[in-house]
């Protein structure tokens, strides 16, 4: 079932954030641009996807303004999130911590801790110790107890073994 | 470009949830079933989606838990969010707020209030009087200055332009 990525006949701010990142891929690609994940190599090797597919949520992204595609070298641009992207980090690590919560039998997957106090971020991402809610770079993330069913080796997953600090550039 | 349902690669929660709730139209369902829309018939209408695509969604939805099928009459029957579903206010919330800020030109198309307090609550969900979140059955719609570019006249839209608490039926 093909459907159109619009949502025309909802007039409602809900459909109009899903037609900008409600696409396959599209909120898993934000999460590895919270990440620190800025290359479109490192991207694609990471998230193991087509080419095409990729460069058509980043496309769509760039239009949208949540993200910026900004030249790093010759013929090479980076992408980073704007402001308005890096807004949607409680949707992303919301979605994420429900998922944590309902879908992995293993426990967490992934942990977020306040960077700076140390303490591990509640399920709403607020710091149990500050009572605020840190924004993403204030946030380190490690990998959790929870074994992955899907050991990557790529130079993106060795790195995201390491605690790591949201938006703080990985890899190459 | 047809893409699979599994993000089978990705060791993540995210991953997991957006294999949940990740489909076309799914996070409109549950906005829907927020807002106390039960009956598939109403759900249609409202969502004016094909029935193969609510039905696929809607049975989805049931077999990951996070909606209940609960038989109102012969042959008849309701859907409802499960705890786990309700746990998904914030994100539906969330992104239904984010697009409110940065989609939305003329301002909030509906508005958020803490039912107990009668305050309208903050992009964060947080009510701002009382400094707690409240939970979706004590939380109030209705709709914003927004005009919407579509008016529907369904029962479900005509009911949703009064104040309405989340969760409790609406419509038929």
């Amino acid at each position: 079932m093909a459907l159109p990525r619009d949502y025309d006949g909802q007039a409602c701010a809900l459909a109009r954030s899903l037609e900008a990142v409600g696409e396959r891929w599209t909120l898993l690609i934000l999460r590895d641009l919270f990440f620190g994940v800025r290359r479109f190599s490192d991207l694609q090797v990471h998230l193991d996807i087509p080419r095409a597919v990729l460069s058509a949520r980043l496309t769509r992204l760039v239009e949208t303004g949540i993200v910026e595609r900004r030249p790093y070298g010759p013929g090479r641009d980076e992408f980073l999130l704007t402001e308005s992207g890096t807004e949607l980090w409680p949707v992303v690590h919301g979605l994420m911590q429900w998922g944590e919560r309902h879908l992995v039998a293993d426990g967490p997957v992934r942990l977020f801790a306040h960077a700076t106090c140390g303490t591990d971020l509640a399920h709403d991402g607020t710091c149990p110790s500050c009572g605020i809610e840190p924004a993403p770079d204030d946030v380190e993330t490690r990998p959790g107890p929870g074994v992955p069913s899907v050991i990557r080796r790529d130079a993106i997953s060795r790195a995201l073994r390491e605690p790591h600090r949201l938006l703080t550039p990985v890899g190459a």
